[in-house]
């Protein structure tokens, strides 16, 4: 495994592994590697002949009220899951290599973005197509994979690959959980064991309404107070959203006749955190 | 030469000539193809291995009041004018094609897109570094060329390709002009012939600024005022802007300290120009 820093290497490496044949997958992380980040990195292994993981926490994806500076960076921990995992290259890039003059230039994917945690984190979205984008620049992948545990990203650079014709396939794969169902998130260690226990909340609230809607359940309002009633049985746990949503478009729904996310989003003490299922009542199969 | 009209058949075209070892030129047009598309054609023929030239008039980049109806469309001449020059590749989409579903994504350049054409043609720079990030994508080019004439739009597409790390060379080529000094512009097709030849106004006022500018004047008003008195002469031509900018973030500039383009849009009866000088005073050179 090699770690490359400069988009130049970063270019080289991969050019030398296309020339040979080599078929590229590529994670895009933000680093503080955990079991979630370890299963995109197990499909891309298995997938594609050579994989490269960026590490790089985007400052253009925080807004100014937002943990960016506290945000869990340890290198040496992620050099070491990778190494273990059959990574070939982590490109762990600086921020001014990143950004060398302010940027300018931003891409933005409309309507996709206004709702869910976009309507909490304005220029959220902006920040992640853009720095995606100049990752898919500058690794240029035959194949990105992004966990499903942040949806609203997952649909969005599905659209931003589809309209700007970005020559690579995206893969989402499924979220990885605890043992008690607390999806995997890099935030998660922020949270004290009393935090720690409530966060369950999200994912009960989840898996009540997944119940709901096995047993036929169509009414949008109705499986939102589900989940509203599982997250008001922690006082840790403050809701910011609970959303029942188009899986593709992300638009609103209120009677469930295909395929839908339900969203959450809830502080527990001062962390934020997200998590969903996917239902399709053709498939009667919830992800 | 092949016509190629899909997106698919595009990308198989290039990935073949590639796989050859081809270096892959590429010339983004609207069509209607003048001797100035002719000096950028050349350009990429004399550099590259392949050309590829795109016709597609693209209505992202035209406001609801503008010419995209009446744009000036003749592929069969476009056709013969390519042949003729060594072209490999036209690439001419359907709008269909470029756009199978209303767009959510675009890529925006701030800024560099605030002044000049940017603030009378709102939305026209988000359509054009929209389509053209669509168009490198398809084409996926190792060098590009666009005129030095859309002198905004050269700067605000190396902006992006910087910003956003393409991995494509941008070239920009001089002005053609016809022999009385009007700009090539396939808009001229649209003047009367008394409008015509008021439209040399455009060229007289730059190359007076031109003069000033040789002569040592480095006061950009005094620079403006010298086109604007040439543009009055002439009744039928309106001006729009005539402004003095630095000649890579196009910041207005006062005092001439640097490289700074005199850039000029107006319109003669209905029909919108543009054209532009840049002006080194390092270097005593103008271009």
């Amino acid at each position: 495994m090699e770690v490359v820093t400069t988009v130049q290497e970063m270019r080289q490496a991969v050019a030398r592994a296309r020339a040979a044949g080599a078929r590229i997958g590529f994670v895009p992380t933000m680093g503080a590697l955990h079991e979630g980040h370890g299963a995109l990195v197990d499909a891309s292994v298995a997938e594609c002949d050579v994989t490269v993981v960026s590490i790089f926490v985007n400052p253009l994806q925080f807004g100014p009220a937002e943990d960016f500076h506290k945000y869990p960076r340890d290198l040496e921990a992620d050099k070491a899951f990778c190494q273990a995992r059959g990574v070939d290259f982590i490109f762990a890039p600086s921020e001014k290599e990143m950004y060398p003059e302010p940027p300018r230039a931003f891409v933005e994917v409309e309507e996709l973005t206004a709702g869910l945690c976009g309507a909490f984190r304005p220029g959220h979205f902006r920040g992640v197509t853009t720095v995606v984008t100049k990752l898919f620049h500058i690794v240029m992948p035959d194949v990105a994979y992004f966990g499903q545990k942040d949806y609203q990203q997952l649909a969005v650079i599905r659209r931003m690959v589809d309209d700007l014709n970005f020559p690579v396939e995206i893969r989402g794969v499924p979220t990885v959980r605890e043992a008690d169902g607390l999806a995997m998130s890099s935030r998660n260690r922020y949270l004290n064991p009393e935090e720690r226990r409530a966060a369950t909340a999200l994912y009960r609230g989840l898996t009540a309404a997944k119940a709901l809607l096995e047993q036929g359940e169509r009414n949008a309002d109705r499986v939102r107070q589900r989940v509203r009633e599982e997250l008001a049985k922690e006082p840790l746990v403050r809701e910011q959203y609970v959303e029942v949503v188009d899986a593709d478009d992300l638009s609103q729904v209120s009677y469930i006749d295909g395929r839908v996310a339900v969203a959450v989003a809830a502080f527990v003490g001062t962390t934020r955190l997200i998590d969903n299922i996917v239902f399709d009542p053709s498939a009667e199969r919830t992800e």
